[in-house]
């Protein structure tokens, strides 16, 4: 590995537009990863890597040298086959939650390393952290005997994977350098394949809420990725899936596992339980299990007996109480009507602001913070009822996130014009 | 004061090509002062700001905030009046060394608040701590009575000045973010306003080893400048000077005190007499003495005493040795012919990988490190004579500095184009 580069140099190259060389990619990605290339520099290139973009060779060598920065895990022990999912993030997407342990229980094994809450978008982890006792980080030893005795994990990558991912994760998210796919195709396609999964369904997120706006930009990360994952030998398929709307009722940390424990139980909102069905045919689908059926395993609890053992596996109490937030405000109907649209990135945002996510990477978040819809687009309802509810622990913070929270909800007079879930797949 | 942002919404705001709010900007300078707003989050926003730009407006409000971040000085106890020079930066620019003694010995009082290395150009507190016991750091009790006594300061800009900018200065170094108009107008000028300075007197650079690259650009921030100062009742002139060739024949920090010292007995490279004179006769036109004769100042030997007496005040010995670098390597002509041009960006580059300058901001800068120029654009040379000294205290540094510095210069069978070297002036 060279080390005749100063930082400086790289960050010029790439903010002046050109291609970094292979050289440049794998010497700053090590020196981010072992401490030589500070925050602050790392921060100012991806800033310039966001404005200024990368080539497909570019993004395939990042992608390697994060890979590298770390271990790979050998999931060969492990005597199911493994698929697992990842999203790119939208507001009320908890679906990983009943999704992981619906797979597992259909006879796949589902290796799924998430991250924290990043933007307006909330994280896995900080989620299941509302579980009393559960536990994010779990050692490789245990990872893989959980993976072969329960056949779902859900925990943080060890520090020993793609060390520099979870390092540039953080600082993403406190630089506004989130929305660069460059960065989120590398990010998430270097931890898939460092962790070792035969299969893998992405879920890209296109809406308001989504970090790609647009379809076209959806579609972009998704053939990019889905690229990354065929030359790495992962069978990768993709689904663009609105995210215009946040997903389900709840968005927030314990609120979201509450509904994930619906629908876990057979009930739930019937977009989170569509989409959940839809990403579990698809993995299983991808790991060679075209029999299994994913609707029967929730029906039957199949799906519940997994979660349990889940949870449990990595020192959660599923029966215990989730936290709750001290402070309940409403926001009200202005008028009589239909619910037109509820906008999925301002009530991403009033969530955060409320607590549910970070300001800077070293902040907690608030488990019990967020927003509750009590209506859904489509819904009739007459001036005052009650359309969102808010939660947070500070008062002060509540001014804020309803001016933003009020704005997402458009009452008119005909309902939304429908938008299929799933909008497209790539293969 | 508003505390009502993140700082991530501001940084997407300029990411995304919105102008800032004036309570944005009073926002962000003030957190980031404060250490609310991290390193990290500001070099995401420098990037940004650097690609994206800034209004007059916006760059007016960023001054303004980073004034208010701190102190401003009085100076209406000094019985003399001020004058001050800021140059934005060039390689062997060591000009400030001998024209505060000078001008001073002319009888205007000069309160230079100078910075440090910045890139590939050389900081003038750099090139002053090569001497044995000299402070940079002066408080302002001190500077006030030097200023009386001595008429000649040069120093750190106290904590308590411009805090703002003491730590964004430091920042933009090792994020690749220094070339950015806003951000190099707002920081000169902050600090030179608050140090209450009644004339200014700006040295613009143009060319390969400036920020400036082309003169439009240094057109631009020259009245950028300008236009700042004015509104804030400074008189203020600029000079765009040529820096495509280092000034002088030293690059490097002790080896530029030792290059001024020769100014200042009547000696010296033309170029840095020339200069020093033309910049000398400005600030003292400026400053209301138009009388004053710097040329017979420099003769009679005037401002050596009080560069004497300027380096005494703040600890330094002006009689003690310099320090030098461990080794000396030699840069030879490949061919007979005449030295057609020495390119100041590879220059000051080779002097900054020899251990002149920093490559991050926590680091040291070696005193004895840089590059001696031993023939000057026009001069005749031979295949074998020496061109250039590479001086360095670590031998692992001269294989790069080398590739460099050799680049930088070129010999060819005609001499150069004359290109004068102050190019313009405006006021």
């Amino acid at each position: 590995m060279s080390t005749g580069f100063a930082a400086v140099d790289v960050i010029r190259a790439k903010r002046d537009g050109q291609t970094l060389t292979d050289a440049q990619i794998d010497w700053v990605v090590d020196a981010y990863t072992r401490g030589t290339v500070a925050d602050e520099q790392m921060s100012a290139l991806a800033m310039a890597i966001l404005l200024r973009g990368m080539t497909p060779g570019e993004i395939a060598r990042w992608t390697a040298a994060m890979i590298a920065s770390g271990d790979r895990l050998d999931l060969s022990t492990v005597p199911r086959p493994t698929a697992d999912k990842h999203s790119t993030g939208g507001v009320g997407d908890k679906i990983t939650l009943p999704l992981t342990p619906l797979v597992a229980s259909c006879g796949a094994a589902v290796p799924q390393l998430s991250g924290r809450g990043l933007g307006h978008t909330g994280g896995t982890l900080d989620k299941l952290e509302s579980v009393p006792g559960w536990r994010a980080t779990v050692d490789n030893a245990a990872f893989l005997r959980q993976l072969q005795e329960v056949g779902a994990v859900i925990c943080a990558a060890g520090a020993g994977l793609a060390p520099a991912d979870r390092k540039l994760y953080a600082l993403r998210d406190v630089t506004g350098t989130v929305e660069a796919i460059p960065l989120i195709a590398s990010s998430i396609m270097s931890k898939k394949i460092a962790e070792g999964t035969g299969a893998l369904v992405l879920d890209v997120k296109v809406g308001s809420g989504a970090f790609m706006k647009d379809i076209d930009s959806a579609r972009e990360l998704a053939r990019t990725m889905v690229r990354l994952g065929h030359d790495s030998g992962v069978y990768t398929v993709a689904l663009l899936t609105d995210m215009s709307t946040p997903l389900g009722c709840a968005v927030g940390n314990a609120i979201e596992v509450a509904e994930s424990i619906e629908v876990l139980s057979g009930g739930g909102p019937a977009d989170v339980v569509e989409l959940t069905l839809r990403l579990a045919r698809e993995m299983l689908d991808a790991a060679g299990l075209p029999d299994a059926d994913p609707a029967k395993a929730l029906a039957s609890g199949a799906a519940m007996d997994t979660w349990r053992s889940m949870i449990k596996a990595q020192g959660g109490d599923p029966d215990a109480a989730l936290p709750t937030a001290r402070e309940t405000e409403t926001v009200r109907a202005e008028r009589d009507g239909v619910v037109t649209s509820m906008d999925a990135y301002r009530i991403g945002v009033a969530a955060w602001r409320l607590g549910a996510g970070r300001a800077r990477k070293e902040d907690p978040v608030s488990f019990g913070a967020g927003v509750q819809l009590r209506v859904r687009p489509g819904d009739r309802v007459r001036a005052g009822d009650v359309v969102l509810e808010l939660r947070t622990d500070d008062p002060h913070r509540v001014a804020a996130a309803r001016e933003e929270a009020a704005r997402a909800v458009v009452i008119g007079d005909a309902g939304p014009a429908g938008t299929p879930l799933v909008m497209e797949r790539i293969a």
